[in-house]
C-alpha cells in the first residue's frame, strides 16, 4: 500500500488497490471474515475496510453475513471466466486438448507463469473421477512441476537464477531437485530435448510431461502437459507413447499461434 | 458510474467501481483493446483510464500488448480460485459430485444465482473429451435450465415475478417454455417433487436433471445437477435411475451444511 518510494505509484490508483486487496483476503483460511479481521489482514483502517466492503458489495462480489462477517459471492468467478473467453491461447488450445486427452486417455493442461508460480489456464480431465480443485486459477510451485520446468527453461538466466534464491529449490517431496546445478543441468536438458518429464517431485504418484507453446514471435508464452499416476504409467511408456503425441500437439497450437 | 440518486453512494469509493469497469472491459469481443476502446466502452476518460490500467498493471492483472494495446494476464483467475476455496458450499459438495458422476456415469454441476442467472460453482465432467468452457464462472439464463427452475421455485414470489418481466422467458430453443403460466405451473410442480427436469429448453440435445441444495437454516443456496445427452438417455431413464441417487446427494451435502 505504500507509494512514496516507488517510481511511477503517483499514476496509479491507491484505492483500487486497496479494493483488490480486501476481494484477496478471503482464502481457504478466512472464508467468513469479519471487518476487523480484514482490517488487520490488510493493514487498513476499519473506516477503510467498510467502505470498500459496502463498494463491493454493490459490485456484487461480497456479502454481509452474520455479526458483521463478510463472504464472496459466486460473482468473483466471473472476472475469472473474462480471462478465458478474451484469452487466445485458452480458445486456442482448448480444441488440441480434447485431442491429446483422446489420443492419450490422460488429463491435459494448460499453463503459464504467473510471477514465480505456474498457474493453471485450462484442464482437460481423463478420469471420470478427479479433482475438483485442479481447475484453472490453481497455482502450484514452478522447479518442481514438468509445466514450471519447460516455462523456466524458456525464462532469462537471471529470472531463473532469481528463483533459485527466492523461492529456491523447496523440497515437496524426497524426489525433489533441490540442488541448483542439477537443476541448471535439468533445464539445459529440457531446452535440448523440447519436452521435460517429471515424476514425483510435486507430490507422490504424480508424474507429468509438458512442452513448451510460442506464439508468433517464437515466444514461450505456455506449457501443455499431459499428467498421469505412476501406478498407470512409466517414465519409458510416456517418453514412448506420449512425448510424441504431446510435442506434436503442442507445436499445432504453436502453430495456429502463428508460431 | 453515477452516484448523484443512489442512495448509499456517498459510502462507496468510486475508483474502485471504476477499476472493475476496466478490467470487465475485456472479453470475447474485446480481447486485447486499445486504451481507447476501453474509454468508449466504459464512458471514462482516456486520463482516467490510462491510470486504471497502470493500476491494475501493477496488480499483475493486465500487461500491455502492442500499439498500447492491453490484455488480461492469467493472474485474474486467481480471483476466482479465492471463491473455491473460501466457498464452504463448493469445498463440502465436490467429493459428493464425483461420488454422483461414479454413480451416474453423467457430469456433474453446482450452480447458484447470481442476480438473475445462473452461475456454475464447480462442475465434475463424465466424460473424456468435455467442453472445457463450460467451467465455473459460465453463466446461463435461470428460466431455460433445470439448475435455474430449482433455483427460482426456492426465491420469492416477487422475484419470480420480476424475472418474468425482465428478462422475461426468452426462447433458446423450440421447446423453451415462454408462457408464464406455463412456467409457474413448471415452478409449482418443482416446489412439489423436490427436483426438476429440464430437456432441450436450453439446447438441442441437452437433458439435465437438479435438486436443492439447502444450508443449516433451510435455504436453498445452490443447485446439484446431473446432466447428458438425449441421444444417450430419456427424461423416463432419469426420472427412474438419477433422481434417486441425485435427491439423496443433495440432501447428504445438505446435511453436511447443517441443512
Amino acid at each position: 500500500m505504500e507509494e512514496s518510494d516507488d517510481p511511477g505509484s503517483k499514476d496509479r490508483i491507491q484505492s483500487i488497490e486497496r479494493g483488490f486487496a480486501v476481494l484477496l483476503t478471503f482464502d481457504a483460511e478466512r472464508t467468513n471474515p469479519s471487518l476487523i479481521e480484514i482490517a488487520n489482514a490488510t493493514g487498513l483502517s476499519r473506516p477503510a475496510v467498510r467502505r470498500i466492503l459496502l463498494t463491493l458489495q454493490h459490485l456484487g462480489y461480497v456479502e454481509p453475513t452474520t455479526g458483521s462477517h463478510w463472504r464472496l459471492t459466486p460473482r468473483v468467478l466471473t472476472i475469472g471466466q473474462h480471462y478465458a473467453t478474451s484469452s487466445t491461447i485458452v480458445s486456442v488450445s482448448e480444441p488440441h486438448m480434447s485431442q491429446l486427452v483422446e489420443e492419450t486417455q490422460e488429463s491435459a493442461s494448460l499453463s503459464a507463469l504467473d510471477g514465480k508460480e505456474v498457474v493453471y489456464l485450462a484442464r482437460v480431465p481423463a478420469k471420470r473421477v478427479l479433482n475438483v480443485t485442479a481447475a484453472a486459477g490453481t497455482r502450484v510451485p514452478a522447479h518442481a512441476t514438468s509445466m514450471g520446468r519447460v516455462l523456466l527453461a524458456a525464462a532469462s538466466p537471471e529470472f531463473v537464477e532469481d528463483y533459485l534464491l527466492d523461492p529456491g529449490l523447496q523440497p515437496l517431496t524426497p524426489h525433489t531437485i533441490t540442488d541448483p546445478d542439477q537443476f541448471r543441468d535439468a533445464l539445459d536438458r529440457v531446452r535440448e530435448q523440447g519436452w521435460s518429464l517429471v515424476s514425483e517431485e510435486r507430490e507422490r504418484g504424480l508424474i507429468a510431461v509438458s512442452a513448451p507453446i510460442r506464439d508468433h514471435t517464437g515466444q514461450v508464452v505456455a506449457a501443455l502437459s499431459s499428467s498421469s499416476s505412476t501406478g498407470r504409467t512409466s517414465p519409458g511408456h510416456i517418453e514412448r507413447y506420449i512425448v510424441p503425441v504431446l510435442t506434436r500437439i503442442a507445436k499445432n497450437i504453436s502453430a495456429e499461434l502463428g508460431g
